[in-house]
């Protein structure tokens, strides 16, 4: 992001705070260990703030294509996790918790590079995705075009969402019928 | 972004459901029905919410080479300016107004292509960019890779910052002396 910013707190929603995640989830407890770590964790920005999580915007594409799969959120602790283990780990801003990319479909993401920006607020992510990066079956999740019929006419409401890609995978083969 | 899920097997585990979403973003309730007053704006959900400003994240990248050049916010408005011009406006969470990219340096991004994500709360910007991207004079804004020296040691401590890219231009004979 070309903007060197302060923190700015924002917190506007009603997602449950870590406290209270901590009381029902005793994973979240041990994640106040890697404290002391934090001073060294690169000198990210982590000034983005989803219901007192302070994060990182993450950015994950495809290693050799260059495609761009999706975008996310991390805690220091995804970082770390990430970091640690080859694999890309984010912060679930809507359920408040962990997400390890993959822990419950098996399409995970293997690191291979990650970069952060000038303002040290996001980090790129260069992966070897398995099976696809989208929950709705596609290998990215940016699969709908903002695209208009007509060239000529810049009129916003000719604008529509249009599907410009093939399905990987059918959702309810991997994740369970709804 | 990988978050926007809806099935049982799923709730059990990392990936964030569709329920999950609602408690984040009230608005998410109504994403299957286009809100009269979003209908101008392709029911994106402009749910990051940066001082009292509704906003998508941005990801701009490369038309050609797919590198990805910078990750920024666009507002409503940022949106229809870069759909009415052709070129990226984004929101300044910074200075809290509208951001004409390369308004100053010249460095403007002509947009080829946009896409959303599945949840319809980031757009991806396929852009020819004049000049560089980032103030820092270097094409991409991720121009620091977090790597190591050691292959063999994944100690978070041993991880550091390392410019890896070479700078396009430099920064005070665009935007003048410090």
């Amino acid at each position: 992001m070309n903007e060197n910013l302060q923190t700015e707190k924002v917190q506007k929603n009603e997602d449950p705070t870590r406290e209270d995640l901590k009381k029902v989830d005793p994973r979240m407890q041990d994640l106040e260990k890697v404290d002391p770590k934090d001073e060294d964790l690169l000198n990210l920005n982590f000034r983005h703030n989803v219901n007192g999580e302070d994060l990182v915007i993450a950015v994950a594409q495809d290693y050799e294509t260059s495609e761009v799969l999706m975008v996310a959120f991390m805690n220091k602790e995804a970082i770390i996790k990430t970091l640690e283990t080859g694999k890309a780990h984010y912060w679930s801003t809507s359920r408040g918790k962990p997400w390890f990319k993959g822990e419950s479909s098996g399409h995970i993401q293997e690191v291979k590079e990650i970069f952060t920006d000038c303002d040290k607020d996001a980090v790129l992510l260069k992966v070897k995705q398995t099976g696809a990066a989208c929950h709705e079956g596609y290998y990215s999740c940016f699969f709908r075009e903002i695209s208009h019929d007509n060239s000529n006419d810049v009129n916003i409401k000719e604008y529509k969402l249009k599907i410009v890609k093939d399905k990987v995978f059918e959702p309810e083969k991997v994740y369970g019928e709804k």
